[in-house]
């Protein structure tokens, strides 16, 4: 088992287990790195007699990393070529009780949304406790994976891998591949007329780190998803609840994927616009039929309101030392320009004829296996923007893609992967519920859902309603948190239950730091009184 | 006239028509260097001939700013003592429709929630534009007020100043007092146990100018509204409006009035809490029966929930690098502590037979004449804490006071007058409506409108509705924006209709930067579609 990892130019060598990917645009991430963890101990567990990270022969998976790990601690503020890079004021999007590995619990004192550097520290126990670090080879460059000559019978894999100036070359049975999506900064210049003529400093998002070089600057942060518009969701949703747990329960999916797009869209702008009218804003997105990634923010109403963030229309021409944007006439002096225009990814080190990248799409049958593979030895983990978080959506497709390598799940013929695959590429709107048009993007619980399908570890309502209704009904109207995904099947854990039905006391357990005895107020005493009387007058009325 | 200014260090001279204050826990700040300014004016249009500014002697008027005059500048950032401060990234949190002068809106062009510097240029522009700064004299600071020894038959008064070393004497007909209650820090240390060993910097917020100095820093902020807690309100309101021009409207004014206290709590507690919960964020008040200052800020629980800014009960005993909460074993390792533990007024050149503060309540009758005085000839302008913005309150003083010393407005006795204020003293909750339990606290549209009616300058709704429906609905229903109180009577602005009928359009014209074409969404077609066959079919049904 190897997550190789480049040396540092420092020399200095940490224990690299994960990778904490960054936000562009603050939208739930992928990253390979926190996917390529769980599936060392999905690959531990089942096959436990199998220790491979010293032996480099056939029986042995790859988790490759490539070269992208990232270690984000303080005084480490370089970026590196082809490695994630994040700012210092990076805290998760998605809540901890959300994007925990679903058998391992965020810390109680951890703050709802974890801010990168306690992430990172979550990470390490998690890897200590499931003893991966030593299944980790790191300072290892993935130079290349190829299929052997004889691959139609074995499934087997050659890679060539670059350590410490030294190539080696090992065969493997399997490959699975958690490099992620947001390493190669996408600059699209070409877009922006003039911008070679701009005086100031431009560069990409990914080069942030402090806002210290914004002092007393004129700032323009060009962000493709508000050019066009954006819903903007806060942290702090409904009552104060994280957006996530109140958005992503089975009782909304059901009910929204039962509604026809439209409607769905229309409720969803009512949703969005109780919070903030976006057109007074100047946010409303252009385009309302169709979902794009909303924008996870707290702060942006607040600067809007108080002028210290103006909305433009896209930029029509870059001057020397200034922005003309489309529909106003006067132009803007700016001093630095921050391109927010997001991420590409690619396989450089696999062949096209295995994974194909075309228009932001691979060609993986429901975003892991490579369709048209004679043996389904090559998984791709992480590869995917559910709106949701990524951890317990790389945990689960690695349990699915390790049941297919075992043998246990067996994959459709060839060519119902390539039509699924088709399908997709082709965007094409079912016309219910929420639309997920954009590459990558898919609905986070009907996702996660077919996949525990296929390895028979999706929680039977049904019949737990007999059996155990409480759960029943905290499954399904309650947050859809990944202990849900946990309580059967292979990789089953005994602690599901008991996470699912404290997951409101460990969310707000470290917030509740100041407890005032509830003191109710005379009218609800009052309210109380009044119901209890009219109960009675009805129970008097019925025995009459 | 005359607006005294202590010579600046640096011997820089500048305009000074007004003073801008500081928001110590963010609520609606009185400023009396802004009330000082349309008083300015109240007295130039009705007494044009008095030309004061030169001629220091009887039938003048006396504006004391004291030397708490404070102009706010780039590198000027120099705290005073005697004077009001504030830190660089203070933005006014009563939005610019509702804090603006009656007769003089704010320019289209500045955002919603005006940054101190913007509202500074508007002051300027304020002089101006009705001329007042040839009124103002500069750089003098008053050091006594003293009755005359003829006082109960004339009225006067003998003010001493001091400018530039030399002490001066001069008779006045009359004197308001515009000094504020912003500048006198309050800072309770005995409260604090154990603060002398305190190894860290401590400091009133007053002192506070920089985020700089907390860098990686654990610093604790003392705010002792929220040690009782208290109710946070976002200026980003109800679908993005702000919170004041949603809040304060007269509909929803009577409405809460008529309703007995309990049920308002309850309603404006279900309201705060529909934001977050301010139970599980730590902040739910105390004693909810009593609506206290509430905190304005559109950040708190967002860092909150990130875990940036922990909520703490109240300070058991500070030591030399830590603090230990009540209710909290642990102590928490502590840098720096800010003291926002608010401000204090006087009134050190008067004497106390004229104006008594007890409890942090002066002796004055509705907030402005001192009940006892054989001669109202001392008005005392802005010394109170209206849940609104202090501009207009001041406004609406400025131009009763000057009825009052015209001889227009007459004051009831003196007995009546001293027994106002005792009741005042009391604090005794009326039983309806919000509480206003505190010293200065007032129900800004009820107090005003007295005022307003003292001088018969409050607009007749119901006779309105009969002469102008469209401008009777929009005062009832709308924002209970300051140019209402300009319709009619003393000081009648010919603008104040068009403006109330356009405060919207100015509200988001800056923000509306954006502009997307609306883009009807097929299901609200659909809808409206529906509607239309719906009434259709009703009028067939009417008339079969």
């Amino acid at each position: 088992m190897y997550i190789p990892r480049e040396k540092r130019e420092h020399g200095q060598e940490s224990c690299n287990c994960g990778r904490w990917g960054q936000w562009p645009g603050l939208h739930p991430v992928l990253s390979g790195g926190r996917a390529g963890a769980h599936l060392l101990r999905k690959e531990r567990r089942p096959w436990g007699a199998v220790e491979i990270h010293r032996k480099w022969g056939v029986n042995s998976f790859i988790v490759c990393l490539l070269e992208k790990v990232i270690w984000y601690e303080s005084g480490q503020e370089d970026i590196e070529e082809g490695r994630a890079s994040l700012y210092k004021s990076v805290v998760s999007n998605s809540c901890k009780e959300m994007s925990c590995y679903p058998d391992f619990p965020f810390p109680e004192d951890y703050p709802i949304y974890v801010p990168h550097f306690q992430f990172l520290e979550y990470l390490k126990t998690y890897a200590n406790r499931f003893d991966l670090l030593k299944c980790i080879q790191f300072k290892t460059k993935v130079c290349s994976v190829t299929k052997r000559p004889d691959f139609t019978v074995t499934g087997q894999w050659e890679v060539v891998t670059l350590r410490e100036g030294k190539q080696e070359s090992a065969v493997f049975d399997a490959v699975m591949v958690c490099t992620g999506y947001l390493t190669n900064p996408y600059l699209p210049l070409d877009c922006f007329p003039g911008i070679n003529n701009f005086k100031g400093q431009y560069f990409h998002s990914r080069q942030y780190k402090h806002p210290d070089i914004f002092k007393d600057k004129r700032v323009l942060v060009v962000f493709l998803s508000t050019t066009g518009g954006a819903w903007v969701i806060s942290r702090v949703f409904d009552s104060g609840y994280p957006w996530d747990m109140v958005f992503m329960t089975r009782f909304q999916n059901v009910f929204r994927n039962s509604l026809p797009t439209p409607i769905v869209n229309w409720l969803i702008a009512k949703k969005m616009n109780s919070w903030f009218n976006h057109a007074n804003y100047g946010l409303i997105p252009e385009d309302r039929t169709q979902l794009r990634e909303p924008v996870l923010n707290d702060e942006l109403p607040g600067r809007i309101i108080t002028g210290k963030v103006l909305i433009k229309s896209s930029i029509k021409l870059v001057k020397e030392n200034s922005v003309v944007f489309n529909n106003t006439p006067r132009e803007e002096p700016i001093d630095i320009i921050v391109f927010a225009t997001g991420y590409t990814f690619a396989f450089p080190f696999l062949d096209e004829t295995v994974v194909k990248v075309e228009d932001g799409q691979a060609s993986l049958y429901k975003y892991v296996f490579p369709a048209h593979l004679q043996k389904p030895t090559l998984a791709v983990i992480g590869l995917i923007k559910p709106l949701g978080s990524i951890i317990p959506t790389g945990d689960t497709q690695a349990r699915w893609a390790v049941q297919v390598l075992k043998g246990m799940s067996k994959l459709p013929p060839s060519s119902v992967m390539i039509e699924e695959v088709n399908v997709r590429k082709q965007n094409k709107p079912s016309g219910f519920g929420l639309d997920y048009c954009k590459a990558l993007q898919s609905d986070y619980i009907t996702y996660i859902d077919e996949l525990l399908t296929f390895i028979g570890a999706k929680p039977n309502l049904l019949s737990l309603l007999l059996t155990d209704p409480r759960l029943a009904l905290t499954i399904f109207f309650g947050p859809c948190t990944p202990y849900q995904f946990r309580l059967t099947g292979p990789g089953k854990w005994e602690g599901a239950r008991n996470a699912i039905m404290t997951q409101w006391d460990r969310t707000f357990k470290v917030t509740k730091t100041r407890v005032v005895r509830e003191s109710s107020s005379p009218f609800e005493s009052l309210l109380k009184l009044f119901s209890f009387l009219a109960l009675l007058v009805a129970i008097f009325l019925i025995f009459l």
